[in-house]
């Protein structure tokens, strides 16, 4: 899944969807909605930006996920999205978590910035608890004293996961480091840690992001990445799909008695 | 600010109410809606317990603080309790943040259990935006790597806080240490280390409590530790009130440009 | 227990000694021997500090404390300072713990700073078991996230140890919080948490400190704290001593089984 | 590198380093001398466990790694061993590292549970100092707050120190995750990462090992774990090689001005 953190215009979600369809993601990520630690940082476009990410995934093909924060908005961003991001601020938001679970749609829960793995399970239960058994587990980095990296990304969690839920796991090591450069070493160590996909910020032009510029693969970037993966997976008896979501999460869960 | 962690039946509540005020507190506080990591754990009574809390007060002329978690429900809360709460979990829902921000009732303001206390005034911000400058910040402690602690009580952070905002720093040692036997030393602390206030949890038979059993004072032992801080609070400087918070809050804002 | 990081020069320390006295400090810190993260800072003067340490100890009548790094430096320290401090970099330093164990002086045992309670309990066993039951323990603050304080400051630890050890427990809220302005609140935070005593840096010109600068109390304020707490103390039951070391940590022990 | 925690006698160091060697390890690791958080804890073998490993080398071939504690020990482990281990709580004992560096023997040095990317490359440099360039870093986990794991590996350090310094970077799964079932994906994700090596506990009967038992992998999981890497290496760019210690880590250092 790749795309950029926020939709900030027509151009640039257009221009990143293309680079990122022609590259082969399966997914088109990008932030309608944005919740940003100040309120003068930009907070996305809204139901605008939904509408954008619509075209775009009518002219790519690309399926979208785009986070929702609100559950007052969850109708209206599952009209627009195929799977229904909760971010890691929201992963104990508890009436959202319901919400979602009662939308019909797929949902990615992203582990909590301090979250134990336990905790991130738990959280899943309130979707499941809905009757919504398609949910994706995301490890997206956790608070470390270090600032060489913006998050810690934890990947033990990936096997401890796999281990203890049938549910798919995914990684976002664009937030989980915080830096660019760091990116396509920590997409591949999640790969090798056994995780099913990848969340990676995609934008055409990282220089002038309006959100979390320093951490976006250039479109070629992410290319060159995907050329590697496709080279790669098949080692890790993996292969790259395209996911038709409703039939890959449903009945996949299998939580043990926590 | 003392009463039980969520509120049970009529009994407990009224009981424990009694037993605060008559000890000294200032105001009652007791979870209506309760976020709970498991979905199996008790959630609270909801609206119930709303009119049993609205009861206590008008037995007891205490104010009443409490938890809201989800912006459809600020309306009803705000209806029933003279101070809002935002627990930890919530610090980053921005939704609510702006909720609580148009209720016209002052916010209790919890950190977020890996928060900064950058992030923690940025939080206070999206209430102020909203005409709100009702705000009392909330130290709990933060997530440790120690077992022999719940969390661990940044205390520090109180000054910090104090020297950068003029809002009303209050501390929970309930929830901090999540061991009653550490409530008292980590209350006088508090008070030391320059708190406005304190939020602690008394219920009338902790060894029977549908959540945080471990953590909370038995009536007797919190009146003795007001009857201590009665004492006490001269030598610091401060007085212990029962707060017309509308006044003490009110235009209390001064943050530094961050 | 009062005095510079580091012993820079005679003027200076003979400057912090008299004055750290005169406010009624009990003992006199100052490090000879200084781990420092970088090989490019002021490693201390090493002897010469131990004999500068010495003749301030005869001139004010204060008992020294300072650090002891390397095993083969016991004796010598042993010869020149009443207590021999373990840094928090070296409280699993295991030959050095038994070195010390063996050299009949106190030891003030710092905690790691992501040590847990239990494993400065350890620590402290290596220690006992050379025959040597003078140990006092010090916390000094945890690895934290947040860059508003240098560490964070765990006083929740002091009564956690001592209801499980009778060994004194003292706080240094120099290094905790790394800030000099902070040092007053944490201060008074650490007495009312029932810490037994209290390390603090003062430099005659913090300014110029070769070593941490920003953390250290002016002569001034120093007297000023001490004055605070000779008012303070009684009311948490606590007298202001100058302890006769051998005599109020000896035979003082008492762990429970670990 | 691969072998046991610790030596614990001849049998179980021969059976271990026979596996290891046939496996196609490239070094064998086993403690003579063992940081052990409580004194009670088996404290290994000292300089009789050195001359098991010493034999254990003569019989298979393997070059050794084993940790040095004391400043006063390393001449001796210098003598039986060809890299000299400097543990995760010895990172910042300043004297060790001295001796270390003056020792003529490339040194492992492994990251503090609690030390930032920084702190290690500081450490490095107090060897560096003493004019010996043969430093390899290795990454083992962090302090975190999930039991879920021992500790945090902390994956993205690695190509974080990769850029910074030309020195090599290991990774320590086995100490990292704390648990067997997790080593294979661990490591698998630290060679994706761009580790340069792995040290990897082997046990030829883990359940009966007298130190970190839960960790070790048996030699035929070690066996299949090797094969699988040397048929993965040659697509990371990589080939599996018995090091000549000194050719390939001399003359690698290349740290920027910190």
């Amino acid at each position: 899944m790749a795309g950029p953190c926020a939709v900030e215009d027509r151009d640039q979600l257009l221009s990143a969807a293309r680079s990122v369809a022609s590259a082969g993601a399966s997914m088109l990520r990008g932030g309608a909605f944005k919740p940003r630690t100040s309120p003068d940082s930009f907070q996305g476009l809204g139901v605008a930006g939904l509408e954008l990410l619509r075209e775009a995934s009518r002219e790519t093909g690309l399926p979208v996920v785009t986070e929702v924060m609100d559950p007052r908005d969850v109708a209206i961003v599952a009209e627009h999205a195929e799977l229904l991001q909760i971010g890691s601020r929201s992963m104990q938001n508890f009436p959202l978590l319901r919400e979602v679970g009662r939308s019909g749609r797929p949902v990615l829960l992203k582990r909590g910035n301090a979250a134990t793995v336990d905790e991130l399970l738990f959280a899943a239960e309130y979707v499941y608890r809905e009757g919504n058994e398609q949910v994706i587990l995301c490890e997206r980095g956790v608070r470390g004293f270090d600032p060489a990296t913006r998050n810690l990304l934890d990947l033990a969690a990936v096997p401890v996961l796999k281990a203890r839920t049938g549910a798919p796991v995914v990684v976002d090591p664009s937030h989980a480091t915080g830096r660019a450069a760091l990116v396509p070493a920590m997409a591949r160590a999640a790969l090798a840690a056994g995780a099913d996909g990848l969340l990676i910020e995609v934008h055409p032009n990282p220089e002038s992001a309006r959100c979390d510029a320093d951490q976006a693969l250039r479109p070629d970037e992410f290319s060159a990445l995907m050329t590697e993966f496709e080279r790669w997976a098949p080692l890790l008896g993996r292969t790259i799909i395209r996911p038709e979501l409703e039939l890959s999460v449903g009945a996949a869960r299998k939580t043990e008695g926590t």
